[in-house]
């Protein structure tokens, strides 16, 4: 089959079929499988993607042979419709359209009302007996014959000074200007006939050559422009950013060309088999009466409903009485009920044979009704959630197909406030969209202000977006009160992003444009000045950074969503925990259905109130003892810490992590800074200074922390268990379950494990004598350094289970450093030396086979192993399909990626078993 | 056998020989095989190290039964030598002294004369007729027992105040006092009997009670105190040193005494068959007439050299006339001719047995020769050397063994001045032993300094040591001209010290006691000044920082030396190459032997002269055509010193890596500096400032460096290909044989290497069209990151060789920066977390697996993959033997390291062909 260059359809019959979308692309298969169907399908032929790569792989040249298929193909045409193709009395003509294996819309070219040339022109007059017509459709294929496939298509279009496509939109202006036209639909033949003349010596005079004059010569051209678009520009930055594979390549289809614009008993229209938006079970269409399709597409004319209901809505939306409505915007199914009629029963067929919500195209010549094109239709995440649930209720499909009908990582839409589609905003600039959702606040420029600022009481004050170079983790508490983050530098992992998606919070990061000048308290974007409380709107979805407020939508959880989500976790074998690190996240996350805390933080909770007043005085401290003075204050803030947390995860397990970031990070780094904490702190400055100096590090990703600082500092890792240990024995007092896992990171051999773990053990023991109470507890690591996996088997034998820290585990299995990758990464991902972002989608040969190797080995010596994720890959769909492949018991990730990772986990589930059942 | 807890020897006989070292000891194992072979040892019997490890797993307990073993072998002793022990009338005497597998000189504990009584002691001077000899062994037992036994043995060494130790030293000075002496041989009988008084009441005083007086008492508490100094503070900090596993423990040896103070027909003294410091096949030794095997340790008396020879020698040494030396140093040989020639005899008989050179001790006592110990005697690197050549050509010991006898790191030794171990010095502080050798030298603090005054043409300022806090690439051309590096900061792979062992130059690195004053140009040594100008001397194979000038003594190559190595070169299959940056380097190298260039470092080129300013304006470029400008101008620069280099290695192998480090190194940082460059360069101080700003980077060791620097920047890779095969077509023109082989660096991915590989292609092509000449060479990649090697069967589809990078390798697959791990190695080694440093001796069981796995991948798809090692571990013994058990093809070194590397090559081989055959 694959051998075929080309597949022909009509009348009732198709050689090819919806399966073979790769070989047809979507339009070739739709309409293939609606000649199958029986539907009335505009007779004509599938050139295969098979001949694009052909075509780039020799030189842009043709399989030998392809011309005289060709032929053929358009004789089987002719002998459907009964005319012929360059026949001066009645003319076939044909349309020229691309089609590639997933919809690309408006990337590539399409080239209409092939065959019209002087002689046949004359045929069609007599046929139709509508000069207008006629001379319409000429002037329409020159001006798109000329742009596409005489310029364009054949590298003529320099980028200098004006090309044919603006000299003969000046032309058609400057001619309804003189007539005093508003609309094109206003031009008389005359004015047409004009224009085609106009228009041949604008292809004569810029080009150098007359418009082609024969029939094969146009269908030849239009076809090559049609394939070479594929790597047009437009094109190309289409596939890069929806990573669609060059090699694809896109079909062309060459079909008996019908007419929407053959006066009021002809229109054109696409419609939804569902509402596109809700997932509503209403035919949700649009149409244009005497239209071809192109006019939908140019929205110069205001489309009508295809439904009454339809219709009626639109007019109380736009306050149109029913009388201009009946006039203006009548829908379809008043003005032509037959074909309206037919559409129905058409688009109901379709939806049961597809059991999908579909999107069609289709156009009436005369009263008749034809089928342009059928496909899966595009929907939003609530759409596509309800259809899935409707269908699945309707007995359609199975609830295994409905979990497979939704793409996880679009629920990430139902969460977030968002700025609706249809809203007006003014740009300023672009950064990475680093935390989903919108938030609208005024500018402040420090962690101090912010929370001055919303604490001051004045409602006008209450939301602020925290505007900063970078952040870091003293910025903490002004992020905490921030409704959005926007840094000017850093990546989808810089800490900005990490930190504002584990808190649910509209994070922009990296717009390199934004020239922050904290000391005037006002940044700059191309000269645009934006000052300390001016209002600005983040896009944290797309990364858009917009001037002034936004009106944002608040989206609510429907029953449809926990219907759905609850058949997930019945698919799902892998368990879904959250990155929490506050009682309140933890509560968050429990909602959207967390089944317990895979990654707790401690160190966040260092930040908070005069907590770094203690964790500076155990830095300063010049011995252990100093050390333990200090660590005695903090013991009960974080015993409180961990008891909110585990009333929040009530007989769910919460993994706790020891500190792991450098010291370094909990001290004032500025000159000025470090001053202020000498004076407060009564350490004399340059002792504090050396102190700083020392603690800084060349490479800190790399250095004095995780279990080292607990293994060269025992006393800390002694006071977080004995605050964990105390925190579970206060709260099961209580009659809450707590079940502490405490998680040791960064190890990279046995032995620091062993240390620390002997630790943990040593204090649990203690506090349950003391307390007298039995506290279930396990102690385990983050595998999270090659090493670490590679001698998994060492650790496991001390280890009750292993937390992949898959984002260190990137950075050091691919030497990157997150937070300089920035510099390279995206010319990686241009020069497609690397197909993704490995910070965002597992590489599953790298990174990938590692965690084979730390699960396999873990499991060789322990075979009750528990093993987990939780870095930012625990809630990316494919890599959470990973993890499932390999065996994990569970996935961790923040609270607002849960839903995806309980659909990602179930997909995974379930594809695996299609697999092993052989389908 | 391993059961036995005892073995005793003598008459004869022994039940324990040499080969059970292990469980006997060194001191054992040597006294039961010379039993064995028949010689006269005094009979005895050692306690095994077995009930070592049994007395510290059971509480300092002994195994049951041992109480009569002991018993038992007492009663075998006193059989052969016919008294009894604790007999009134004719009392035998025992030692009771330590023994561990390796020789721990000093480190442990032995006690003399055991088994004097009150009651013996009668029965011993009757038999004697020797008063003051009794009384004197008395009073050392008494003196030995209650500091050894009674306080250190029983934890009583409180540490504060005077212990019975030091108040016995105070007794017996003061004695000497009062009474004028100048020596212990000075006291009287009577003198002797008042000290045991003196001596037993201070026991009774100090430690509450009396010195005991029942011969098994004294044994048992003996035989405690030896197993007890195993773990004490000496012994651990011995052990940490040389890396001698605690599990071992220590042997016990109780043997009957001999005394060799009992008349001037007595004596006692120390030998080794040949010269340990020159391997020179000559008996040599020293003796004491009269006198304890203790006082020849002490050092009190000047010992006499055994043979009339070596007197003589000695005595022109000291300027002795002969009759001097004949009154006062006479020689064994000629003072005990009988007793020496049965030294001879016994000495060449084990020399014989042994097939080695020994080190002996023996005792005569009333002229009867008595051997107390033998050992292979340590010695110097030469004399290894010699030693090994020596046996080999007198047909003693096979080629292979002859290899296999020589410890590859000594090596080191022969090719860097060194200070002579009987050279005074004043010691300012330590730190580590970066890059072996000594230097003296006069300090500066600035590279530019150092320039300044090497080029002054004053004679006196020739030689600088460069005192920096730490060095980084800027620093380069002060390091080259200075004879030393001193560092306050860094670690064994600092900067400074990589460089400086890649220089073969003295570096001591990390000296935290050294506080650098730039501006007053001077650093502190807890208070101590050293001044711009003033002279110190690094020993940098100690890590010593003295103060002054110190005399040096250089080493010179000797024949021996060029056999040893050819003989190491015939059986290793490895090959060795050098890490060599430049002509000079390589012609070193080769001088040393080494097979080609396995890592040539292209970016110490770019800092020479004003070629940094070239590569600075590369880097401020905006765009590719502005730094093509800047590498035009290095391009001329890059060839020449390749020319050079391809001409040193004229028929060998050179591996260039492409341009590494990250840019910034290539730009000042202190804002002075940075305004300095913007005057210079003409660019904008503003914009400078920035771009600095911007290539800073929070990991740089993760960052925008190795091939990612090509791939964002191809034209750098362009310049460098170019620079290459220009110059190799040059030479050869001129009849070298240059074969390049262009390694690019920091690989994560085969993408990389594709890209960059094409680069090179392209190139080398272009340059042979345009040259006219073929030129052999091969393209390649460094495998420093856990990735590449776990993606070694697809990386190896594009490489033509592999070299691994150990350094990095190491850093990231620990996750630790070799910069900052400082912090905490000290303390994983304390605590015994790791054994060993990675970065020096490489991590088998985690980087090792790498190894294994990037050997076996890369090879399962290029079977013809070539395979080295260019880190540090290519020049550390135990390194190599892993490299070789891997099938690598080279590993590349410091010019420095080759010797050792060559005869770590060999052995490895050689262990292995003993593995393969089942030795």
């Amino acid at each position: 089959m694959s051998d075929r260059y080309l597949y022909s359809f009509g009348d009732g019959k198709a050689e090819g079929s919806y399966k073979m979308k790769n070989l047809l692309g979507g339009k070739g298969a739709g309409l293939a499988e609606m000649s199958n169907l029986g539907l009335p399908v505009p007779p004509g032929f599938t050139i295969s993607t098979g001949v694009c790569t052909y075509f780039y792989q020799h030189k842009q040249t043709y399989p030998a042979g392809l011309r005289n298929l060709v032929r053929d193909a358009i004789g089987r045409v002719e002998d459907i419709i009964g005319k012929r193709f360059g026949d001066a009395s009645d003319p076939l003509l044909v349309s020229v359209r691309s089609g590639a294996r997933i919809s690309m819309p408006g990337m590539m070219e399409t080239v209409l009302n092939i065959g019209l040339t002087e002689r046949t022109l004359e045929g069609l007059l007599e046929k139709t007996g509508n000069e207008r017509f006629v001379f319409d459709a000429y002037r329409r294929l020159i001006q798109m014959y000329a742009d596409v496939v005489m310029e364009k298509g054949n590298g003529n279009d320099s980028g200098n000074g004006q090309g044919v496509h603006d000299k003969m939109e000046q032309a058609l202006s400057e001619l309804k200007a003189e007539c005093g036209y508003q609309q094109d639909t206003d031009l008389s033949t005359d004015d047409l006939k004009e224009l085609v003349l106009t228009y041949k010596s604008i292809v004569q005079d810029t080009l150098g050559q007359p418009f082609p004059d024969d029939p094969y010569e146009q269908l030849w051209g239009a076809i090559g422009a049609v394939f070479a678009s594929w790597n047009g520009k437009r094109a190309i930055a289409y596939r890069r950013i929806h990573t669609i594979p060059e090699e694809w390549g896109t079909a062309v289809n060459v079909q008996a060309m019908v007419f929407g614009n053959m006066g009021n008993d002809s229109a054109t229209g696409v419609a939804f088999t569902r509402d596109p938006s809700t997932g509503e079970k209403l035919f949700f269409g649009e149409y244009l009466p005497n239209a071809q399709g192109e006019d939908v597409v140019a929205g110069i004319r205001t489309p009508r409903r295809l439904t009454i209901t339809g219709s009626r809505q639109w007019a109380v939306d736009h306050q149109v009485n029913e009388e201009e409505r009946k006039a203006k915007y009548i829908s379809l199914e008043e003005t032509l009920p037959e074909a309206y009629h037919n559409l129905v029963d058409i688009y109901q067929k379709l939806e049961v044979h597809y059991r999908d919500m579909l999107d069609i195209e289709f156009t009436i010549q005369q009263g008749r009704l034809w089928m342009l094109q059928t496909r899966v239709g595009k929907r939003t995440a609530q759409a596509a959630l309800k259809i899935a649930v409707d269908l699945v209720n309707e007995g359609v499909i199975s609830k295994e197909e409905g979990l497979l009908r939704v793409e996880p990582g679009t629920l990430d839409q139902l969460l977030h406030p968002t700025i609706g589609q249809r809203t007006e905003v003014t740009m300023l600039t672009r950064g990475l969209p680093a935390s989903p959702g919108a938030a609208t606040g005024r500018v402040v420029f420090s962690a101090d202000d912010a929370v001055q600022w919303t604490e001051s009481g004045d409602e006008g004050k209450s939301k602020v977006i925290l505007v900063r170079n970078e952040t870091s983790p003293e910025d903490i508490h002004g992020m905490n009160v921030a409704v959005g983050i926007l840094t000017a530098r850093g990546g989808m992992t810089s800490h900005a992003a990490v930190v504002a998606r584990g808190m649910g919070k509209t994070c922009v990061a990296g717009a390199g444009e934004v020239m922050v000048d904290y000391d005037r308290k006002r940044f700059k974007v191309r000269g645009k000045v934006i000052k300390e409380g001016d209002w600005i709107t983040l896009d944290g979805s797309a990364g858009r950074v917009l001037i002034g407020k936004v009106k944002l939508e608040k989206p609510e959880l429907t029953d449809d969503f926990e219907t759905f989500m609850s058949w997930a976790d019945r698919f799902a074998r892998m368990k879904v925990r959250t990155n929490a690190d506050t009682p309140k996240d933890a509560q968050v996350a429990r909602d959207y259905g967390a089944m317990g805390i895979g990654l707790c933080r401690t160190e966040h909770m260092f930040f908070e109130g005069n907590r770094i007043d203690a964790v500076r005085e155990m830095i300063l401290a010049e011995n252990a003892e100093g050390r333990w003075k200090a660590l005695k204050k903090l013991l009960p803030m974080q015993r409180e810490d961990f008891e909110g947390i585990f009333r929040a995860m009530d007989g769910l397990p919460v993994t706790i992590r020891t500190l792991d970031p450098p010291l370094h990070e909990f001290l004032p780094q500025e000159q000025r800074d470090i001053e202020e904490l000498a004076l407060k702190s009564g350490v004399d400055y340059e002792k504090l200074a050396v102190k700083v100096h020392n603690l800084r590090e060349i490479n800190p990703m790399l250095g004095h922390r995780g279990c080292r600082l607990g293994i060269v500092y025992p006393e800390i890792t002694e006071m977080q268990s004995r605050a964990i240990f105390e925190a579970a024995a206060n709260v099961m007092k209580n009659g809450v379950k707590a079940m502490p896992e405490i998680m040791i990171p960064l190890v990279g051999h046995v032995n620091e494990l062993r240390v620390q773990a002997e630790i943990v053990r040593k204090i649990a023991k203690e506090v349950m004598r003391e307390k007298g109470i039995e506290i279930e507890y396990s102690v385990g690591t983050m595998i999270e350094l090659p090493r670490a996996a590679l001698t998994a088997d060492e650790i496991a034998e001390v280890a009750e289970f292993f937390s992949f820290g898959t984002n260190d585990l990137t950075q050091t299995t691919y030497g990157f450093s997150r937070d300089d990758a920035g510099k390279f990464l995206p010319d990686y991902i241009d020069h497609k030396i690397l197909k993704a972002d490995p910070f965002q989608v597992l590489d599953r040969d790298g990174v990938g086979q590692l965690l084979r190797i730390g699960v396999f080995k873990g499991r060789s010596t322990n075979p009750k192993l528990k093993v987990g994720i939780c870095g930012e890959h625990g809630g990316e769909p494919s890599s959470i399909e990973f993890c499932h492949d390999q065996h994990f018991n569970y996935v961790s990730c923040s609270p607002y990626r849960i839903p995806i990772a309980r659909l990602s986990a179930a997909q995974a589930a379930l594809r695996k078993r299609e697999w092993e059942v052989g389908k």
